[in-house]
């Protein structure tokens, strides 16, 4: 099969030096990455700019990711290629439109105006005691995979924090339905450490609960695979 | 001598999952410490979450430092303790205070009121189309270093986007006086890439140009040992 994984976070700039960034160290990717190549599938690794990477290997590409634009990008060129997409990066879901002091936002009737505003100095001030920042939601990107491959295998993850079973089960579900994923990996925030990082693979009629990365990244390989062939297996009766 | 430099960037929590960041790679931190260690010369280094490293070594100690907070009380701890201080970190500026949507903020009369709420969410929802993020400064850590040990020597650094190299330098002669360092390492984004970096290391009396991150860090090296021994030479007369 021929793999896309997304791994790490993306960072929006505010300006040249400083940016909004989603928290996630790549661990799971690469991991993911290393048993779909022991596997002998072929992986494209889309990595936030600081995610770990597994060690070079001839079935791996790994392609660096700045921000959602170049991630869309990609999403795009690769997704129409790949059999299977395990969307596990930290996206952004909002990036900054325009940062200006406190006491020029007191002034502004509209403060509708201000999203039209874009920052022209390349490193914004900071001598004034309070910024505002503006931000705009980007677009959804995991809602765009199964309509660049309609057949892709789409794996998808689900992070929440502090939350009951039943509501991580439930926005799973929901998560399913609404980005038409084949699994979405649940897992909260208060449940990952060096050691554990338990989650819950839900698919439409199944809900199968593991205790760590190794162990969800076992699950998502064997998942996979299960399902191409599945799939495959059907077209050709 | 005992050196304690910092390195690579800080990043502000905005909730558990996102946060304001600093760009910066940690490789000038890198070579810094490794080259005062070759000199024989102990190390602390204060290292952003992300910032690359030198290898294990007797005389070096690596502190993980994730946001101001944690630097400020690590500057505290080890500022006492050194002969010399290379503050080559990006530190945020601004910390995020308070995020909500762009409906609460229009229907908020007075926007001071925004600046004394909190987040109690874990992750803030991704639901609007725009978030309005207020930022607060965070305390000028360079500041801080001479008044915890007046005798120490403080090498900062100061980086400008695109800006003239006159104004570089009077921007390097402020820093100097304000936060009372001995030398200012100025630098421009513009010029700095994978095979240059431009600085001009500005004394009170002098200014130096190198071309290369190993230039600027063996300078620096070698003006720390050649003002230590002045100072201490001049103790001992």
């Amino acid at each position: 099969m021929r793999v896309l994984i997304t791994s790490g976070g993306t960072t929006e700039k505010i300006d040249s030096v400083r940016g909004i960034t989603n928290f996630a160290t790549g661990t799971l990717g690469k991991l993911l990455a290393e048993q779909f190549l022991a596997a002998n599938h072929t992986v494209i690794l889309l990595a936030g700019l600081t995610a770990l990477v597994p060690d070079a290997h001839p079935k791996l590409t790994i392609i660096k990711i700045s921000d959602v634009t170049s991630l869309i990008s990609n999403i795009t060129k690769w997704t129409p290629l790949s059999d299977v997409c395990v969307h596990t990066m930290a996206v952004s879901d909002y990036k900054p439109v325009y940062m200006t002091d406190l006491d020029t936002v007191k002034q502004t009737p509209n403060l509708t105006d201000l999203l039209s505003k874009h920052n022209l100095e390349h490193k914004i001030s900071s001598q004034q005691d309070y910024q505002v920042l503006f931000l705009k939601k980007t677009p959804k990107v995991i809602a765009m995979i199964k309509d660049l491959n309609p057949t892709i295998i789409l794996i998808g993850f689900k992070l929440m924090v502090d939350v009951p079973t039943e509501q991580l089960i439930q926005t799973a579900r929901q998560s399913l339905m609404t980005n038409k994923a084949d699994y979405i990996l649940a897992n909260d925030l208060n449940t990952i450490s060096e050691t554990q990082h338990l989650g819950l693979l839900v698919s439409q009629h199944d809900i199968m609960e593991v205790q760590s990365k190794h162990d969800i990244a076992a699950l998502i390989v064997s998942k996979s695979e299960e399902t191409y062939d599945n799939y495959h297996d059907c077209r050709n009766r």
